[in-house]
């Protein structure tokens, strides 16, 4: 039997759609559903980070997962494992999930009783950036290898995310990343955005990431 | 002085973007100048490759680089300490490269004289792959950190690319990444691509892969 289920998404019919996110953000509202939209370049880690926070939390809070990818069904199988409901949504080419496609993605995942809905977006820095999915929260992840400029290069990236991830800081010592100089360039896109330096393989920092999306998550179906 | 000039492309008014490339392609061609589209996630060390590239080369061949990015003007200030002519596009938030905006970065630099264009497009394993810029070969870099499933999420991207370099093959010992199965992967989509393993920061494999771009500009350009 099948663990996941796998859905071809349509391309939206919508022309405003600010509209819609905020029409779908204000339904999750009212039914106490935190929506978090993780964002990153291929292989900064989203998978490894979000299996790990999904089986962290999952006793705590009803999650379900929505892993968006071009092709293949790889990621919905992995995070499959920890028992949770999990969503592959096939974009069809397609470089970025909308209001409307992440709308068709929770119909077609099933939206009661959750709540806490984490969206794994298309891996790119570019496009996802340009459309709000209708989350309570963007999160992005940025993981060492990918180097300190990134900031630098895909400002409106930075700019829209709440919190930022910089991922696999075991292999800091294999590689030319100035911590210091990344965190000061991402301040200066948003000087509000939560970071967390991170290695999602062995554990470290992950406890302050728990703990604020769980607070987030709180916070947001509490009131 | 500044020693490269920064140009901001606009977006294509062609509705046929096949049809410009093949245009570009064959002009190019008449011309005698070998132009290779390079793409790559963020961070898989495009800059670093290239202007080691560039400098092994440069003796051998006039060469020109373009490099595209939405923001900012730290790739094309590090290439250009390379001597060789040098222009930054930036594309307004845009996600990939056309033919036509491709054609712009070329009028913007100076097409006259030159063996071999190298086209760094914008960091994105989705967009850029969807679109064909005129190049004699597309390139590709995928590095060992993002790990050995990338064609299995991106298959288009691997499936144009006539050379795929394997980069940060120094780290392999600090990450999960089975070469083989990536490159069965790989020769799954594109049975003849030209694979080669490569660190870019120690030179390792880096032979190779100037070898084989110097013959392919050399065929290019004499036939």
């Amino acid at each position: 039997m099948e663990k996941f289920r796998i859905l071809e998404i349509k391309e939206s019919v919508f022309e405003d759609n600010n509209v819609q996110a905020d029409l779908l953000r204000a339904e999750l509202k009212e039914q106490k559903t935190f929506l978090l939209n993780v964002m990153s370049s291929p292989g900064a880690g989203k998978t490894t980070t979000l299996k790990k926070t999904v089986n962290a939390l999952k006793d705590q809070l009803n999650i379900g997962v929505m892993e968006a990818d071009i092709d293949s069904d790889v990621d919905a199988a992995t995070m499959a494992e920890t028992g949770v409901r999990v969503i592959q949504l096939h974009t069809g080419g397609m470089c970025h999930l909308d209001a409307d496609m992440t709308r068709q993605g929770l119909e077609g995942m099933g939206m009661e009783n959750l709540d806490l809905v984490i969206l794994e977006n298309v891996g790119n820095l570019v496009c996802p950036a340009e459309f709000d999915t209708g989350a309570a929260k963007n999160a992005m992840i940025l993981s060492v290898p990918e180097g300190d400029d990134k900031p630098l290069k895909y400002p409106l990236m930075f700019s829209i995310c709440d919190v930022l991830l910089i991922n696999k800081i075991d292999v800091l010592p294999y590689f030319n990343f100035d911590m210091e100089a990344c965190i000061e360039r991402v301040k200066k896109l948003s000087p509000n955005i939560k970071i967390i330096p991170i290695c999602a393989q062995t554990g470290e920092g992950m406890e302050e990431w728990y703990e604020w999306l769980h607070t987030e998550t709180k916070k947001w179906n509490e009131k």
